[in-house]
């Protein structure tokens, strides 16, 4: 598989969530186990060797690929979860959305201030939820982050937002 | 490891989420590397013979195992999502919960009749949720279903409810 063909199995729905928004649908993605070998495939030869010791997911869709990675790089899993959804003492960050706040969270004690965090979610788009998942963890004193997403809306900016935080990489662009 | 060394790791947090109730959190075990990989290694086990087409998570902790699992048979993933969450065409199933409806939604063209499909959620309950995906998978014609749990709190009884679906496997009972 090439990163174009893994781009053409990316389902376009027009005007999904609101007017003249093209949704990319990756569920036309992860039910192809070939392309899903090949995201997997290119993550782990990108992270491999960067000394990684925890990777976080960001719920939901984050937990897809991220639990995948961390298998294959035996290395534990973290999720960040909405608010309310995680049973134990968590840190909490909030952020604004087109309509109101949004709260994640994460265990206070599922990473320590030096464990190296991949931080994946499937898509970046304004990068709203992405920054407010590296300030969660900058409050747990982790700086060691690299951020990863299968897909990027180049348009929307969402890179320019989160370069301070640290590296970025997405696989597929629209 | 063992089954009980595994049974070790999962959190227990008393009152949570109401007055009696005592959560069985899964965190404790996911950011453990070598209780993944057991887990992921018993499932392979389990259904590697069973001629699967399709595994079927259900948001969002569903999504943890399920896609592991899926990449080591090389068979797709599909995900079943909270109403409105999915851009596409889609079937419903709504059932009740404690305190009011929820509605559980795949999208239709996800699998055919004919799939041999693993149902996996994290936690045999109740089993509300899980019996709502099994008609889900009815509508759509398959019949050919096994579910699958990490975890389950024999005392709820869900797997009463379960059994006229499919086979139902969980690794831990609490």
């Amino acid at each position: 598989m090439t990163t174009e063909e893994l781009k053409s199995l990316f389902r376009s729905v027009n005007d999904y969530p609101t007017p003249g928004v093209i949704f990319r649908d990756l569920t036309t993605v992860i039910k192809n186990p070939e392309a899903v070998a090949y995201i997997i495939d290119c993550m782990y030869d990108k992270y491999k060797d960067k000394g990684l010791t925890k990777i976080v997911g960001i719920e939901s869709r984050g937990f897809i690929f991220a639990p995948i990675l961390a298998y294959r790089l035996n290395i534990g899993f973290v999720p960040i979860r909405k608010k309310n959804k995680l049973p134990a003492e968590v840190v909490e960050e909030s952020y604004s959305k087109e309509y109101g706040v949004d709260t994640i969270a994460v265990h206070k004690d599922a990473l320590e201030p030096d464990d190296v965090v991949l931080l994946h979610d499937d898509l970046l788009a304004t990068g709203g939820t992405m920054v407010a998942a590296c300030k969660l963890l900058n409050k747990i004193g982790i700086s060691n982050i690299s951020l990863d997403f299968v897909s990027e809306i180049d348009a929307l900016g969402g890179r320019e937002l989160l370069k301070e935080y640290g590296p970025v990489e997405s696989m597929v662009h629209f």
